[in-house]
């Protein structure tokens, strides 16, 4: 590190080039993320210096992040103070670590347990299980990529605590079905979490017949991200539980600050995120939500006809904004799209297919762009 | 949540008073943050939607990232690459439970592993206990409030598989005898992570001859935060290694991302803290932070002084901007201090003695009116 500082005009062109550099997420289709709304920019500047890791010392924004829980709440049939079993995380893998870390806490009896979930389930819970040493045991999914409901049956046994369900897998944008996860878990006295992470921002804006938050009896704890489809600023994540009590089996004793208690996994934590999450959600509403949803449903529609049109079918009639197409040699597909025109798009596991997140960036013009040179390819 | 969303200039209004109710921190001294620089807050803005989870995305906001690394081997003599040891992690918790994180990955072989640490340690090891089951052993401090080292030679046994010692505790701002911890570390083959979240970007800019970096040989990790005294944006943390194996000893397998795999806890990662870190970091260079801890560390003699001067003994002479100063029923002085006057402090727990931070936002008139105050209640 240099002893002499560098004036503020020169960091600011080092910066530029910097962020010309950076990818604009004009062509990129394999991001769950996009840019945040304007106004959720504008909010977090204003409390960028805000720490909900001390929250007596920031009582105002504490209220707002209070308030965003209530309209989690109202978005995820929760109805018993939602404001009070809950908090703002960083993102989806700190809400799918602590789902699973306030489960392992509840049933201390079980000394070896076991949490049983989708083989479609995120990455993030492979750190859950390096990190707290538990077992996470994985189910095959069925023809149309949910969770394999004998499968997942016959992987619980007398040292299994819970069952995770998905509400929008990362790969195929498939819901699990959760009604019937419900039924066993209720059955079998376990936890249910739902991951929303993407889909907590989309499905409540879709007229589907799903069901699959709280108002399903059996489910315990929904993630549901922010940052993902809710437009706001990294690093907005939510945690939801049925129970506050849940929640306090998260809490670890704080000296030297203004609370006693936290049950956050990081310390210092972003206010700035807090109300930026609640500026978006305020101000574009239901109505708002279901405008952005609208439209990346319409250009999903569009991707898929237009690659039909291709003679690709996607993997699974989409069901949200996220679409597998099946093209020959997907790998180097992928790679061509990218060194040939720029085009970010990823790949699906099993099988191996084309993955396209038809984010809010995401307009007209771009999927004929994509789908002409997608034609070059094939 | 409302059918209909609120026009922007009502949310304004709504977030301008729930700014108006959080706390300034101009009578704040209880805290280790504080007002981020301002080129931080204005690089955090430019970079506001930039991704650390997916790098490839961002290749120019991952080139800041690698220059900070740089920075931060320079501050603690790491000289063995230290872009590719470490990253930049939300905070001092998460840095400090990777630490851990990776010794207890590295010691496979070691089934109930556990790690020895002085009772001055943050809370944040208290999370990695709960997180990951392993135990934490703490060893009492001496009369300094520095950690025992007989005792710590005590805990140690056949399944330890690593220390900590903090450059900077939270209560005292002291630092443990890394060299001694160093010492007995390589003879019994055990990690030594040095927490120095706080100290990492003060005891860098001071004549003092302390060693408790990387120059220290058994040295294996450290955590350094630059959203503390390092003026950055929340979240701004940041974990080194020594060597990258460590590092790589976090990884998990990530598909559908522009990269195979991850090493750090989030998933989604603000890559505006990034660039906000290398902003002040390069603005202020050595130099400017040499002049913020000057200052710090004038308002912090000038307190003791000013203690003195009412009867009031410091509990340690204050080794760097934290002071914890010896009042009678320091619980019900915290309480009228901030009844009263508004100040925010907090207590130690061993002695209860006032805790104070002398952040970069406390100033000469701040001193003065405080110990004005603090002379009204003794």
């Amino acid at each position: 590190m240099e002893e002499s500082g560098i004036p503020r005009d020169e960091i600011l062109s080092i910066l530029k080039n910097a962020k010309s550099a950076d990818t604009s997420y004009d062509r990129v289709l394999s991001s769950m993320c996009t840019y945040p709304h304007e106004i959720a920019v504008l909010a977090h500047t204003q409390f960028i210096e805000a720490n909900m890791g001390d929250p007596g010392l920031f009582p105002g924004t504490y209220d707002l992040e209070k308030k965003v829980l209530k309209m989690f709440g109202s978005l995820l049939h929760h109805n018993n103070d939602p404001e009070e079993c809950g908090y703002l995380t960083t993102g989806g893998t700190e809400s799918n670590i602590q789902a699973i870390r306030s489960m392992v806490n509840y049933r201390r009896d079980i000394k070896k347990p076991n949490v049983v979930m989708p083989e479609s389930a995120h990455f993030s819970f492979d750190k859950v299980a390096d990190l707290s040493g538990i077992e996470i045991r994985k189910a095959s999914l069925d023809h149309f990529l949910k969770v394999d409901l004998g499968l997942v049956r016959s992987l619980i046994d007398e040292n299994t605590i819970g069952l995770v369900g998905i509400a929008g897998t990362t790969e195929f944008g498939q819901i699990d079905p959760i009604e019937q996860l419900s039924e066993i878990a209720l059955e079998k006295n376990l936890f249910l979490h739902v991951d929303a992470a993407f889909g907590g921002f989309v499905l409540p804006f879709m007229d589907l017949d799903y069901h699959y938050d709280f108002e399903v009896e059996g489910v315990t704890s929904m993630t549901i991200d922010p940052h993902k489809m809710g437009l706001s600023t990294i690093p907005s994540g939510g945690l939801l539980f049925r129970e506050t009590e849940y929640l306090n089996d998260l809490e670890i004793h704080t000296p030297y600050l203004s609370i006693n208690k936290q049950y956050s996994l990081t310390g210092t934590r972003s206010g700035a995120a807090v109300a930026s999450t609640y500026a978006v959600m305020k101000h574009l509403g239901r109505e708002g939500y279901r405008q952005v949803i609208d439209q990346c449903m319409e250009q999903t529609e569009k991707i898929v006809e237009g690659a039909k049109a291709l003679g690709i079918e996607p993997v699974i009639d989409p069901v949200m904004n996220v679409v597998a197409l099946q093209v020959p040699d997907a790998d180097n597909i992928r790679k061509r799209l990218l060194d040939e025109f720029g085009w970010h798009v990823s790949i699906t596991r099993k099988p191996r297919a084309l993955r396209l997140v038809i984010m809010p960036h995401i307009n007209n013009s771009t999927i004929e762009l994509f789908l002409n040179d997608l034609e070059k390819l094939i």
